[in-house]
């Protein structure tokens, strides 16, 4: 396959300002009390994530026809929080494995991702009060707070099949789209954009969001270890409840809900259980479900899209959020 | 002794303000989604801790005849980033008592008090947005920044007998009186302070927030269990390097030196060294200079304090800055 990669599109269109906001991000990064800081922030952001969060800001604000430079400090916001995010995630999954590389739990300690992670927090909001916007400010501090009401309803639902498609839904919302939807909406509001507007681009991103992690949780099952800088199956490993197990576990046989039982709620997951898991997601059509639902997310999210003036960047954003879907079909 | 508390007494003359504050605490620290967060916030908030820094902010508003009513959620936020950061500290120092009762990660688990702490942390700059006040919110986000730099000096000092006192000094600074003088820094700026005034109210947190963790770090030496609400020797026992012990190892002979790196650096820390490290830090005057240390900033705090005009809040923060080394004495 050797089909372009729309974010990296996006990130040629928008390369003026991203090299921008990457030198604003090596700057804010650093600290002259701590260089344990630099460290641990530049193991993360420089594994080469793909940047999709400012690369969603800058884009929101430039296709609005923005020509300023305050959307620079909030995209540079938005992948600090994200990545003090990904830090404490990684410690409260114990995680390994991140971008193809060990985690900083795993390369120095908890402590200094706990500790780091707070730093950037606290640094993203200082970034935000450059940025002089009192509205993006409260968009951002809103999407915070539900990232970590995110990551908790996650908590009670991992090992929990109880979990059911709403409260799956809300998660993912909360935990991923919340971000991606104040990228876009705070780059409109710096924009100067008009209500409507505001609304269109706050609803792609929430779309977007939810999209890409139905996606994520998709691949986590079907996809193969090298596209994913991680191991198939880590979701299963976790006994995390995500939709293909929701949903196969809906429509399974009494066997089958007592296979999941013990593997998801009593923690007997093998490589043997794995196999089985994966038999059982395709037999349900789970995945397949999993896979249109993220289509429908897809779909929305581009209805969005089209009520905002016809722009270049509007364009990429439309292939990215198609090939988000077709690249796993 | 009988001798009243002047914390108390502040908060006496702050009643109706500080009532509001703990409604308003009480408000932002629910969640539709994860009755975890107000279970974790409110075990730790309603432990009886003082609220010392919502009170410095009320009060230094109120001293400079601050009439409105945006204060009220810049005191509740400094009580909450208090919270976030207590929910993380005791995550990094596996701590098992804060205020006479087991910690949250020990009751909970780990990943509730990191999540929680960041919506602690997220939920503050939400309300802080609520404040108005763009100066206030750099000032708090300057404030949280530091604090997770101090924390993280204080990690790269742990169990490293090469801190000195200048590093020791600049660890407190950033891990406690950074969010004191935020607080009263804060409170200035809301009551519309001439820059003198806000100065002088900064300078009085930070040596007020110096003090009291020189009094806090003598304690854990000096104090009884009861008034403390944790165990006396908890430093000694983390390895932690504070003043006494510095101040100790350096006047200290070879033979001392060595048995500080025992203990400190390759941790052969049992009830028998804590006894010999208290005779040591008695007869190297190490414990009576770390309480003239405090008195010397106690008297720098007051001096900030006296720029500023006459008033009842005033001589309140006296008595309080007064009394927080003569109690020890």
């Amino acid at each position: 396959m050797t089909v372009t990669d729309p974010v990296a599109l996006l990130g040629e269109h928008l390369r003026d300002d991203m090299e921008q906001v990457n030198a604003l991000i090596r700057r804010h990064m650093q600290s002259q009390n701590a260089p344990r800081i630099p460290e641990v922030t530049a193991h993360l952001i420089e594994a080469g994530g793909k940047r999709i969060r400012p690369l969603l800001n800058l884009a929101a604000a430039r296709l609005l026809g923005y020509e300023g430079n305050a959307h620079l400090g909030l995209a540079a916001t938005v992948e600090f929080i994200h990545t003090a995010t990904l830090l404490h995630d990684d410690v409260v999954d114990e995680s390994t494995q991140r971008r193809g590389r060990p985690t900083a739990n795993l390369l120095w300690d908890n402590k200094s991702s706990v500790l780091v992670g707070d730093f950037l927090f606290a640094r993203s909001f200082l970034m935000m009060v450059e940025s002089g916007s009192m509205e993006a400010l409260r968009i951002m501090a809103e999407s915070a707070t539900a990232l970590a009401e995110g990551e908790i309803l996650q908590m009670g639902a991992a090992q929990n099949l109880a979990t059911d498609e709403a409260t799956y839904l809300r998660i993912i919302r909360y935990k991923t789209a919340a971000l991606f939807s104040a990228a876009t909406e705070s780059g409109a509001v710096i924009a100067g954009a008009t209500p409507a507007q505001r609304r269109a681009l706050a609803e792609f991103g929430d779309a977007l969001g939810i999209c890409y992690q139905l996606v994520d949780d998709y691949l986590d099952y079907a996809g193969s270890a090298p596209s994913l800088g991680k191991k198939v199956g880590t979701d299963f490993a976790g006994g995390k409840v995500t939709l293909p197990v929701i949903l196969a576990h809906a429509a399974g046989s009494e066997q089958e809900r007592a296979f999941w039982k013990r593997c998801i709620e009593k923690g007997e997951r093998g490589n043997d259980e794995l196999e089985h898991a994966m038999a059982l997601l395709h037999r349900q059509g789970a995945l397949q479900a999993t896979r249109e639902r993220a289509q429908e997310w897809s779909d929305r999210a581009r209805a969005a899209l089209a009520e905002l003036p016809a722009h270049r960047l509007r364009d990429l954003l439309d292939d990215l959020t198609v090939m988000l879907v077709t690249r796993i079909n």
